[in-house]
């Protein structure tokens, strides 16, 4: 059995062991999350998205090394980074992305990085990956970043975990109307446009802050997503102050405009906690795996009342369109009559 | 009420409205998509992906040209083009990859679009596209399009609704070692290079023939994906041709290169009658719908028997760090008590 104590203390070899357990949703991993989940709560989650080909990677790396080199009172913070590969399901393509991680980032006690691959349903992933976090957040990592490859749906869920979102953009990408997709940037809360030595910044910058005023009043649907009960903090219409997401400029490689690029990570922070929206972030965050749990427990719990062969032949007569998907569903579910 | 007879007869409007309702899914939508089922299983079934950027959208419209140009024996194919962007939730990004259609389409009788964007739940938006796919398929066109925007797992799943998936990429994407995706690669049956014009084709090229040799060992995963029940046939181990995907470049702007592109569609048709991978991925394709049909159903049945305010009381908790998701989770499905 792993030791709690051992994790809460720090000790990167229990810890180490135990995400393996969370990812694979084993009974030891579930019980460790039990008791790691009261000691949450504490840390930064920082969310980075953007299509493929804006050097997310390199990025995350380098907002990981500026955290623990930059000059400010204290110790540095340590972080964690999480990457999610959602796009391969079956090859190492988060493994691939292990090896081209900052060797000084792999040499530092006050770094772990973690690859995470789609297992079984995304359902599954966002999970685990909630869990992951929540063993780190425990384990005293003050910086969480949580680095997603794609620029679909799985993303935008798995940004959701985060309390600060970042979207990156690369020039040369934007000549195509769907490279900049308003979806993504209604979740953005810091935009990037990384590889800024490269010609056409500009025209990126510019389509991006014309994106943003047609997605500026549909952003505030999210700040409103999670309806909060009685005496819970909630931002007022008059006096609250807007974020409207900064366009900031990187090249991830060299690390410039990293430090830039912490402090409006830093003031997003401020902001989220001067309106009472990071209250209501964790509660969103928070609602959104209750829901994901619920429904992978309720499909567990069903297929274990089924009858065998009685999932095959529903099957069977709906490949010979003798029953509609709808009628099949009607007659699993009624556990073995069409009502 | 919609005339099922007139949609199966070809009558626009009525299909038109029908697909609403499907989309919507409105018991009337239920309903049709009821009776037009038993009509369905005709059509072949193109899905196209690959990152934003390559050009995905003047592709599909030059197949859907192609088919109705080209010169072969008999009519003109009837083409519906399905564009499904699960990036954009709010905002209507399906609807302005709608304004750059093409004029020679839309003015075309023998072709129509539709456009799809999140609504809800991305186990909706699967839904929703199957069911505006069986609709197409039941109303007589025999070419159908899926059209997915991004890069990510939802649209792998959609992706999964066809018969035969075309991967496209495009030079200039590939420096990034995460442009190429094995994950997408795994389901593709037919690769394009698509402004093949471009200076870096040959790179791209290389690198997906790289990325497929790795890959290859792995896609067969895919072709044993759904167990038939008896008597369906399966591909042997031994006499059965095995399915390597072709890497093909085009100019979609130009038109370059689609007849070769529908002769690999069409060899890739010939190949899945032959094997018996077609009536394979027809099941694959139909459990999955199942399957999600399956879930959604059971959580809005266990969502109608919930007290009012009992799922806010467990957030809360939830939030307070009083309990944890697991025990969230057994509290509201075992009615209230923690077993």
């Amino acid at each position: 059995m792993t030791n709690i104590q051992d994790i809460l203390a720090g000790d990167r070899l229990s810890l180490s062991r135990i995400l393996s357990q969370i990812e694979n949703d084993t009974s030891e991993g579930r019980s460790a999350l039990g008791e790691l989940f009261p000691h949450t709560g504490q840390a930064h989650l920082i969310g980075i998205t953007g299509a493929p080909g804006t050097g997310k990677s390199t990025l995350v790396n380098q907002i990981a090394y500026h955290y623990r080199h930059s000059e400010g009172e204290g110790e540095p913070k340590k972080v964690a980074i999480v990457a999610v590969d959602p796009t391969s399901p079956f090859t190492g393509g988060a493994v691939l992305g292990d090896r081209i991680r900052m060797q000084s980032l792999s040499s530092d006690k006050g770094v772990f990085i973690r690859s995470m691959a789609t297992r079984g349903s995304l359902g599954g992933l966002a999970n685990a990956t909630a869990g992951i976090v929540q063993a780190f957040d425990a384990a005293g990592f003050e910086i969480i970043l949580i680095e997603t490859v794609g620029a679909g749906q799985a993303e935008i869920d798995i940004a959701h975990l985060a309390h600060t979102t970042i979207v990156t953009e690369a020039p040369g990408l934007g000549d195509d109307i769907q490279a900049i997709k308003a979806g993504i940037l209604e979740i953005a809360d810091i935009l990037v446009v990384n590889k800024a030595d490269r010609s056409g910044v500009e025209s990126t910058e510019r389509a991006l802050l014309n994106m943003l005023k047609l997605a500026h009043p549909v952003k505030r649907i999210f700040s409103h997503h999670s309806r909060p009960a009685t005496n819970s903090p909630q931002p007022s219409e008059n006096d609250s102050p807007i974020w409207i997401p900064p366009v900031l400029r990187t090249v991830a490689t060299e690390g410039a405009g990293v430090p830039e690029l912490l402090d409006a990570i830093a003031k997003h922070r401020a902001y989220l906690q001067e309106t009472g929206e990071l209250e209501l972030r964790e509660r969103a965050r928070l609602e959104a795996e209750l829901d994901n749990r619920l429904q992978n427990t309720l499909v567990d719990r069903w297929r274990d009342t089924l009858k065998s062969g009685q999932y095959e032949k529903m099957l069977d007569e709906l490949v010979a369109r003798q029953i509609t998907p709808y009628q099949a569903v009607q007659t699993l579910l009624n556990g073995g009559k069409l009502k």
